[in-house]
């Protein structure tokens, strides 16, 4: 399997989450990018990751690449699928190039790309499309001495996922059997599988996690659930509730983008609180599930996302995140492994006894 | 229009919430339920309201009294259809009977029930379909001067659909103009309109929340949302703070069954916390989507449920209510309309300057 990102006239930082993960962690190969509005650059040069993958004007120089699937690499709130890729998925369709949609909107909901799916025998994977029969959260307990590690945010696109993986993969280097457990479009298409538990109906979010979760926890003694949104997120707090209690962590890593001072895509009367009250927030809102007496889950480490900042800059915030809050701090990414392994200790110090 | 309600088997008052709702509150005539466990009682002898309202064994029964239409009136954690009901909706589709359903499992899925609404020609209102083209919570502000009330629960299905109605009733009676905002199965079938928040994509809880408070906003001062689950919820929790974040209330009312110790469908395991903490937990929460220096969502007023128990006792708990909390405390439905009024007073004298 080849993979092709299409992110026409968005792959920039801000805009294309999803290629970058994939670009990141992605365990396949990808072959192109399509952007006609930077073709001829390089993946790196646009978004900071992908060094060697090339950005290509369409869909035909991606098939001539070898792709063979082409994954939508960008979502905007709301999810709908951008009127500018709807000729690139159906040529795409068309040749017979499987197409994994990450957004809310259905492909072949629209009738001119069932269409093209139909004339090229093309499949359409939905990342966010979840199992039928969910079950109602809170009615299963999982192996007793699986940990379970949630990572949640000070806002939505902070960082959770990117810090979910470097904490597994920390994990794992330390000699910790580790399931990464996917609760996004991009996890999904990196994991392999998982529940997208924002487009799942409502009432299942908790159900979802848990069933994860517990499954997850058969295999493997350290569990590491990808976060969703923010408690504090005006449209999005109520997935984040639902996945806190649906996957009842012991331990949680509050993930921050320090260049982030207000709610991402609302206005400036948002101000994000600040990491300490994130913590208490985040702690408080965990033992609304629990029975009395149950140990607290608590927050041991802050991931910080210092992508929008020059290295002394950086540092100064990992350092300014740690004497805040009592807690290690770590950018995964910037400080590479160190950073991350930094975070997992963390962890595996704060288990609860 | 006449409505029959099916409750076959379940027609009690832990079983049949929607069907009891629809009994007390539908603005339509109700001309029998079917229940063959219990054919030949009246409704009133098994729930408590529906007085001259038959409850009979067959759909055929219902029909010859009339019936247009077939409400499915129970509603169990999960959402499906029991299979005891199928031969009932069968039948009733096969005579041309409109069936009404608010249960997550959407009738024609079931191929049996699909023909059989085509040899009918008969339609099926699902409750819990919600719109299309939901939007993100969080980018609209409602008209200004209009006040926001929602009930808010110590746990599911403690009364907070009743809650509300009785209060926008008092409200009514008080000279304000009231919108009751349903966002549940059986407060849709009541209002004829609303959407049911738990059964949207979990990201377009709050969304759907906001869209019907500001469209209730426009026609009226008083907008009372029917409040879901609760935040103590294993399962439910999400649903809840989406909405509250959502619907952004002004003034909350706390709803509690008094003779419910422990979450409603758990074990004795997941106690109910203190009408105080509740409080403390909802007031808490609601801040979280508002910007600092906006007015605190207070609860004003507590609406208890005391149908489990006798009339001194009642009485006693809904003192012990008010000393607790230091807040009005009132069973709308057992102390009648004064009951009602006093949780309307304490929301006209409590809104926030």
């Amino acid at each position: 399997m080849k993979l092709a990102i299409l992110a026409e006239g968005q792959f920039t930082p801000a805009t294309a989450k999803t290629a970058i993960g994939v670009l990141r962690y992605a365990p396949f190969e990808v072959v192109a990018v399509v952007d006609s509005t930077r073709a001829g650059r390089d993946a790196a040069e646009c978004v900071g990751v992908g060094a060697g993958v090339p950005v290509v004007a369409t869909v035909d120089e991606a098939v001539a690449r070898g792709a063979t699937v082409l994954l939508i690499g960008t979502a905007a709130a709301g999810g709908r699928i951008p009127d500018g890729y709807r000729p690139a998925l159906a040529r795409a369709l068309g040749r017979g190039v499987e197409v994994w949609n990450g957004l809310h909107e259905r492909v072949l909901a629209d009738s001119g790309l069932a269409a093209a799916a139909k004339r090229g025998a093309a499949r359409v994977r939905e990342l966010r499309e979840p199992p039928g029969d969910l079950p109602i959260g809170g009615h299963r307990s999982r192996r007793e001495g699986a940990r379970v590690v949630l990572t949640v945010g000070s806002d939505a696109a902070v960082g959770k996922m990117t810090a979910s993986l470097e904490i597994a993969a920390a994990l794992r280097r330390a000699g910790e059997t580790t399931e990464f457990v996917a609760t996004g479009q991009t996890g999904i298409a990196i994991a392999g599988g998982g529940i997208a538990v924002d487009a799942v109906v409502a009432d299942f979010i908790a159900g979802a996690a848990e069933l994860m979760v517990c499954e997850a926890a058969e295999r493997a003694d350290w569990v590491v659930v990808e976060g969703q949104g923010s408690l504090t997120h005006p449209g999005f707090s109520g997935v984040t509730l639902g996945l806190l209690h649906g996957s009842a962590p012991d331990l949680m890593v509050l993930c921050h983008d320090s260049g982030r001072l207000s709610v991402k895509g609302y206005d400036e009367g948002l101000p994000l609180r600040s990491l300490r009250e994130n913590i208490r927030i985040y702690e408080e809102a965990a033992t609304w599930r629990r029975p009395p007496g149950y140990p607290r889950a608590r927050v041991v480490a802050i991931a910080l996302n210092t992508s929008a900042l020059g290295d002394a800059f950086a540092q100064a915030m990992i350092t300014a995140a740690a004497n805040e809050t009592g807690l290690p701090a770590a950018d995964p990414i910037r400080e590479g492994a160190s950073g991350a392994d930094r975070l997992a200790r963390a962890l595996r110090e704060g288990v609860p006894v």
